[in-house]
């Protein structure tokens, strides 16, 4: 609000950013203020954007973020996709000029709400290699999807299309240990383990090589890009604008802003919703009876462990490391805003 | 025709067998004959099946294959998506009581000639297990997607989601060689190399182990197997009935046949289809340029192999390997059908 944000979307925002902290994925959470904090000081975040639907046919539009905070973008053009999904069965909305959104399961969990299957997919700026390549052409590229149990919690599927985030590589670096062989490349496109050689080079795509399935990690980062930004308007691929202040802008844009893309289907249009969420139980106990390989307790439902710290933080509170509530702190003496 | 199959189904049967061999997918072509004759002996195929939805809402459908042959329930149902999107944008089929489809990009394929982006998937038999996992409890669950060029052939993903596909392993056994680390597990759920140790093992999700993303090789195949079966009422997970007539039957059903899920967006209801058809070039020469790794030619564009290989089969005709040869003799010689 200090930046002019409507008091509706400043709510809207620090409920995306809080959901993220109480499901554990402390990466996306209110950790990440000051870079949307550093965005709104330069100019470069519309504070009150018209999001708005460019074109469409029914079922499907593109809509345009006006160049907002994708923490606002992003609910309101999900809103789009779910809304369409109530009258004709299904929506969906890729989004161009926009901005990062947070956790893509955000809005996937969205729609269960309304009894529908969400799907959510964000670009985000390049870091990632193509299998062989030698040079960053890809973000993270998200994929969520959400199915809703009946007595169970819901499988939530959220996950980068690369072999691990950003995030693990700097984890590693500021606890001096080299990384395990296939999460990324140095700078003249060899494999290397030593966190350092990442600033120069890049992460490698799900499955690594092409022995492991590199390639097809490369085609999902792909279908995630152009489904997001290809289809919208958006930057595509290295074209990216940036998310923080301390990373090189692309020297050509080929769309506007960063691009989204959300999906909802109305289960009741295939199966009755009861009938549906007892056998996504049925699913999951079966898939939790696995017989688990030596050394391992048990094998996971996709958003178990997002969904455990959801249970255990939503009562005891979401630590907080210091390096993240000095940053607080520090926001909170520029803006005046009382922390 | 012999197991009185309609003469127009026939045709639409041996159409997808025969693009899997023109595409070089020869796991998938006249390779397969065999065992769609064989199930049609025994009866579990229903030559003249009554392929219909079951339950919709607009864009979206439940459909019910009549135990039919897949190569005639996949483009059946993938028409139904097709003519929901030319009506409402996009269209969303999920298909129960059927049998395998042939190659997943034969149906995204098709919505390419409408102008739209086409999706499929499909379940199979358990061969692949989740991470941490001991036992088999999913299939390999490709996922295809396509964006069509305007003047370079279309991008095509058609990815298993386990690691390698089953024919990978079988091949390294005929040859007497080991697998590489990352591709299987044997009977005891351990990580091996011997391709022996397949058919008391499985095969790992993309991704392989929890260090290189193994989890979500897991994750994908479960939207695979939800959005095929789950939502549909076929048999999901362990539970999907064997393709070939060796593999042991599940003692227990949950559902109807094997699923599939087949989705068509109108590009029209987004864009103009040529600005579309054209950023798609843009973004496939850009990748083109990307520099490549050491000892590497080129970074590919998906779907670029596929292509390569119709160019080339599409003139001078498809190699058929000696065992299939005999396969089709014998097939001959059981039916009267000349060949």
């Amino acid at each position: 609000m200090h930046f002019n944000v409507p008091e509706e979307d400043a709510w809207q925002a620090a409920d995306v950013l809080s959901k993220a902290d109480v499901r554990g994925i402390d990466s996306h959470g209110v950790a990440r203020l000051k870079t949307y904090v550093d965005m709104f000081s330069i100019g470069r975040l519309n504070p009150n954007p018209n999001v708005r639907v460019v074109r469409e046919k029914k079922s499907i539009a593109t809509v345009d973020g006006d160049s907002g905070l994708g923490l606002v973008v992003g609910p309101k053009a999900n809103k789009i996709a779910m809304d369409k999904a109530a009258e004709y069965g299904s929506g969906w909305v890729s989004v161009c000029n926009t901005n990062h959104y947070g956790i893509a399961s955000y809005y996937s969990l969205q729609a269960l709400e309304r009894d529908m299957i969400g799907w959510s997919m964000t670009n985000s700026s390049k870091i990632v290699v193509p299998l062989w390549g030698a040079e960053r052409r890809l973000g993270t590229n998200p994929i969520s999807i959400a199915f809703p149990g009946y007595k169970n919690p819901p499988i939530v599927i959220d996950m980068a299309t690369s072999v691990v985030a950003f995030g693990k590589i700097e984890q590693a670096k500021r606890q001096g240990k080299n990384v395990p062989e296939g999460w990324m490349i140095d700078g003249r496109g060899n494999s290397t383990t030593s966190p350092d050689d990442v600033y120069e080079g890049g992460l490698l795509p799900l499955g690594s090589t092409r022995e492991l399935g590199g390639h097809k990690g490369y085609a999902l980062s792909a279908m995630v890009d152009i489904l997001s930004c290809v289809l919208s308007g958006a930057n595509w691929g290295p074209f990216a604008p940036p998310f923080a202040l301390f990373e090189e802008e692309p020297k050509e844009s080929v769309g506007k802003g960063i691009g989204h893309f959300f999906g909802a289907m109305q289960i009741d249009g295939f199966v009755e919703v009861e009938v549906f969420k007892k056998r996504i139980d049925h699913w999951i106990e079966v898939f939790r009876k696995t017989k688990p390989a030596p050394g391992q307790e048990a094998v996971l439902i996709p958003g178990d462990p997002e969904h455990e710290a959801e249970q255990i933080r939503s009562k005891e509170g979401v630590p907080v490391i210091r390096a993240v509530v000095d940053d607080l702190t520090a926001i909170s003496k520029r803006t005046g805003v009382p922390f």
